[in-house]
């Protein structure tokens, strides 16, 4: 049988050979942290390569995302479908084996990691989800849902705000299921840390209310008894210091950054060989090190119980077992369609005259019993964002709920709602102002690229927010949000145009939304049933020119759709036929086909877009011959109305704007 | 003489007023900071109302910007020129005072702030400023620079991560002239925190290092012994915790969100000048009172105190404090001209195949003995970035210098560059890798919204960085970026295009600069020597079609520039006339009169855009019939050659796409 220390060479050895062999990538965190790695996958993972969708499985998230050939040394090793040949194309084309761990690519990767920071912050919205799937399932008797989320992360990922935002969430709300494992090697990529980071961290996250141990990580002993010790406290997140040495094995490269971001070199990677007493051929395994790492009967026999255990359950409650499967499948309720089809048709009856978020709150309002997997939340703006509703149970410090005050945290709140997104069983949504949707950029654009359904409610969505001032109303940023590819953003023009951004950002199966919605309020409108369809596509004709033949289109979304209606009105006492379109997702319409857009933008038919956010967007639509009116320039601080106008969006303005053009 | 409480009151009428009669705002914390406040500009803050940049002056910063009633009232009361028609105008358009302080509005106001943590965060810079300046000016028997740097910061800025990147660094670099005052008041606006917000906060800062104390805030004696301690720690920053409640004095709203962020109400109001004993008409403020605030007197002897210093400092090093003047007054070297056209056309001979990231180090190499007001620095990527050169003096834990390893610390990095530049004196740049520019989206445009000076250095720009694949391949970023008003975007081609590109972002004298740099190399070029004003205007004709007559304008950035160049040669072949337009700043070339636009980009003539990122940015140069050559998804990890060639950024699909558009 081999030893701890040579299991946890075969991580060395398969990293340092695939790192050398793409010369690219990061050798020095996977050395480091073998020894760690192997005992918490040896000794104490729930898992089980044969099925990586296990339910109940433990998450394992390697927020230091860069020393990806850790988790792809230890998804190999332990049995899962990650063949050694996807190992020797690490970080190249098609691989498995990207760069950094991509979900989608290799099985077992739970998240994406690699922007530091995110993957310790996952780690909380898994570790959260959790908690929270187990208080709406567990019946006395009946576990189904108690796993743990381990994480392990480095200097980076603590140096990161995220990562305070997110353990300090983390301690207020008990995740006794959470343990960090921390890389202290005292070594980032500027080389040694003193000059930056001089943090106590242990009694930072002591502060946060965490269960802190400190280990040498490369002490096989003293790592299994930290995590016996973390498992058993169960109110409190624990981490666990790791005194490591990066690069271990190499025997002139280790402690230093030279082994950080960069192949070690032939020569060292031989001597490394020679140092660790590895005498295999690069990417060569010995039989005893595989049946040393090997995972899947174990796992299949963990499945098994829990499989038992799940069978008994559903013996004793039928329907929650259907719910949970249901849930855990990401599959909306049989009765989705009738029941989003009469809430449609009900709003689009009252017509009534609100805010767009004020919309949106009587849509969640309306949703949430049908939907028991929404996780609602707002960064502190509840009452601003309109993102909760009676029926939600808050959660409070340590007990659980289903809608969560994240605090001031719009970075921390949606990268943990893509983790909780990601656990499975719940359906996260969040709210902030759109302003600070700037704060979560690359949180939005991770859901994006992990196809993840979650939500983002942004209010206050433009210069009509009003006094704040220019820190606090939106110009770029609708812009810049509908550029994230795989990012459906939606800005929606009345309470009937809300709730269908509502339905298909809940149906969306591949990725997330971002409904922009205004303070001010919108006038009601009632639609013609047709459109229900229609606004679905992402723009339709919302009021034809008279006669059918336009001769302008005006283009325009959200709040500035009425003014589009009423310049056609007033177009139309001066003799031009205009066609008003609305707009509410320039990213659905940009997917239909060229049938559908050709009959809403008539080819050759002069355009001009309305919408109170940068102009230069809209020349994909209204073309370099077309108007725009729109703002390019920072707001002010004023009442929205006074706003409003003094930056040009008055009726007068869209029609000279459409003669301007003619 | 009024007592501190009834000056204290001062403050909390002015705010209470003025939110009521905007019917907007937020009193809560103005009332409740008033006695620290009070405490601190009437016996500790140095400035001078009647000179606002005295060079010398204590900073002070409202992190907590909702609460900007209190900034207002400060600076009005101590005799800065804001009149109470601009208070009684609060959050009307053209009001000096806006929503949020706003750097720019009202004299006295040193950030603009409101984006929560970016105060503190800008607070860090300004004391690094200081000491930066300190350690570069002072000389024995002559300290010139030497304030303090006051922050008041909430709930809501010690929740954001920027908090945590900014004031670990504080207590790393040893910010003894950093005093912060956290209004604890265990109130934000979602309400009571104890569900969100349950940190430790004295622990968490004595773990970044820093002096920690705790104070009842209402007790004056306790706040004025707390900051004289404060102040007696020179070799760490230091927090002061302030017990306080929310809305102090309003008998029914106080202690509880409801006063946090809007009008108290007529009848609360009144209640609250009944308890305060404060029984003056809105807006009127007694003459004692004003007495006891008056700081112009104070304020003028200090300043005059200082000059006497600096005359002494003047007179025993003359070069030093001419160098002192221009630097704090953001002038150029007297040179700077001759010397920069001299490194231009330097670089032009030389002609160098680099990556476009190498020749950015070429120029800062160059630039740096020019530049003294320098200080560079990396959010821990200085090896990747090459943000650094052989003269600088790296910062080291306590010991100034003119180089910052930031740690990963991108939000924070630029934020605290935004302070450094308000403080004047520096001129700070920073490198991260381009796809990291998203998590401090926030801080890039407070800079450009503020009108400050910075430079930021984000290479690895497009899927050409290659194998860290795509959370680490920018695609939309480049166009967001641009589309931030006021912020300008270079993105070069070649060495002769870096150096132009660095020049004009040093030269900019309201706003900042993002220079996007490839990871890859770019074949060198020499220009004529009429390029360089050329390219100075953001396009300009790289290579005209034979003949002068195009059939079709190729418009490039960056390392796509050379593909456009070689298919330019392809079609002569084919008999198409190409012109081929560089275009490295497309935020420059919008500002051109008509005229030259039409030189560039003749009206009627064909175009194609060749970038590696978002296709839609260009609609607005090539129009609908245009073509566009680019990436709309997500990259993918391979060798950066490799995915050039899968996305299509060949000539032979520019030539493709040019043929596809004629």
């Amino acid at each position: 049988m081999a030893t701890r220390r040579h299991l946890a060479n075969a991580i060395r050895a398969l990293s340092m050979d695939a790192v050398q062999k793409a010369n690219s990538g990061h050798p020095g965190a996977p050395m480091g942290m073998a020894d760690i790695a192997e005992v918490l996958w040896n000794d104490h993972l729930k898992h089980n390569p044969n099925n990586p969708n296990w339910a109940d499985r433990d998450r394992f998230i390697l927020s230091n995302g860069h020393g990806s050939m850790l988790i792809y040394s230890l998804l190999h090793l332990s049995g899962y479908d990650l063949p050694m040949d996807s190992i020797k194309t690490f970080r190249q084309l098609h691989s498995q084996c990207a760069g950094h761990p991509e979900y989608g690519y290799a099985p077992g990767v739970e998240t994406t990691t690699g922007p530091l920071g995110q993957g310790i912050t996952n780690g909380v919205g898994f570790a959260m989800a959790e908690k929270l799937m187990a208080d709406q399932f567990n019946k006395p008797g009946h576990d189904i849902v108690n796993h743990h989320t381990y994480v392990f992360m480095g200097d980076g990922c603590l140096m990161e705000g995220v990562s305070h935002e997110a353990c300090a969430l983390a301690g207020t709300w008990g995740l006794g299921n959470l343990i960090a494992f921390w890389d202290d090697n005292n070594i980032s990529i500027d080389g040694h840390i003193d000059g930056w980071y001089t943090d106590d961290t242990a009694k930072r996250f002591e502060a946060y209310g965490w269960h802190v141990q400190s280990v040498d990580g490369h002490d096989a002993d003293a790592i299994n008894a930290a995590i016996e010790a973390a498992k058993k406290v169960t109110d409190k997140p624990s981490l666990i210091c790791c005194k490591t040495i990066i690069g271990f094995g190499s025997p002139n490269k280790s402690a230093s950054h030279d082994c950080h971001g960069a192949a070690l070199g032939e020569e060292e990677v031989a001597l490394t060989r020679k140092e660790l007493g590895w005498d295999y051929e690069p990417f060569v395994i010995p039989e005893d090190v595989y049946a040393g790492w090997d995972a899947k009967a174990k796992g299949d026999a963990a499945e098994a119980e829990w499989n038992k255990k799940f069978d008994a359950y559903a013996a004793e409650y039928p329907e929650l077992a259907a719910e949970f499967k249901r849930r855990m499948a990401g599959e909306l309720p049989a009765d989705w369609k009738q029941f989003t089809d009469k809430m449609i048709a009900d709003f689009n009856d009252k017509a009534e005259s609100v805010a767009s978020r004020k919309a949106s709150q009587n849509v969640i309002t309306a949703l949430a019993p049908e939907l028991p997997e929404f996780i609602g939340g707002s960064a502190d703006l509840t009452g601003s964002n309109l993102t909760s509703c009676s029926s939600f149970k808050h959660v409070s410090g340590k007990e659980p709920g289903n809608y969560i005050s994240y605090g001031v945290r719009e970075f921390g709140m949606y990268a943990i709602m893509n983790g909780m997104a990601l656990h499975g069983g719940l359906l996260p949504y969040g709210g902030t102002f759109h302003m600070f949707s700037d704060y979560a950029k690359s949180a939005l654009r991770m859901a994006a690229l992990m196809k993840q359904r979650t939500i983002a409610i942004l209010t206050h969505d433009s210069i009509g927010q009003g006094e704040d001032g220019p820190t606090h109303q939106p110009i770029e940023n609708t812009a810049g949000l509908r550029y994230i590819p795989n990012m459906d953003v939606w800005r929606p023009s009345d309470e009937t145009e809300v709730a269908v951004a509502w339905v298909a950002a809940v149906e969306r199966k591949d990725g997330p939304s971002s409904l922009v919605l205004s303070r001010q309020g919108i006038p009601g409108r009632k639609h013609d049933t047709a459109d229900f369809e229609a606004i679905r596509k992402g723009a339709y004709v919302l009021s034809e020119a008279e006669g059918g033949a336009a001769d302008v289109i005006i283009i325009a979304t959200g709040s500035e759709v009425d003014l589009a209606v009423k310049a056609q009105e007033e177009l139309k006492a001066d003799g031009v036929k205009a066609r008003v379109v609305s707009m509410p997702s320039t990213n659905v319409f940009d997917r239909q086909d060229q049938a559908y857009k050709d009959s809403v933008l008539t080819p050759g038919v002069k355009r001009v877009s309305v919408e109170a956010g940068v102009t230069d967007f809209w020349r994909k639509y209204v073309g370099l011959e077309g108007g725009v009116v729109g703002i390019d320039t920072f707001g002010e601080s004023a009442p929205g109305g006074v706003l409003m106008k003094h930056f040009g969006f008055t009726v007068e303005n869209v029609v000279k704007t459409v003669k301007s053009v003619l």
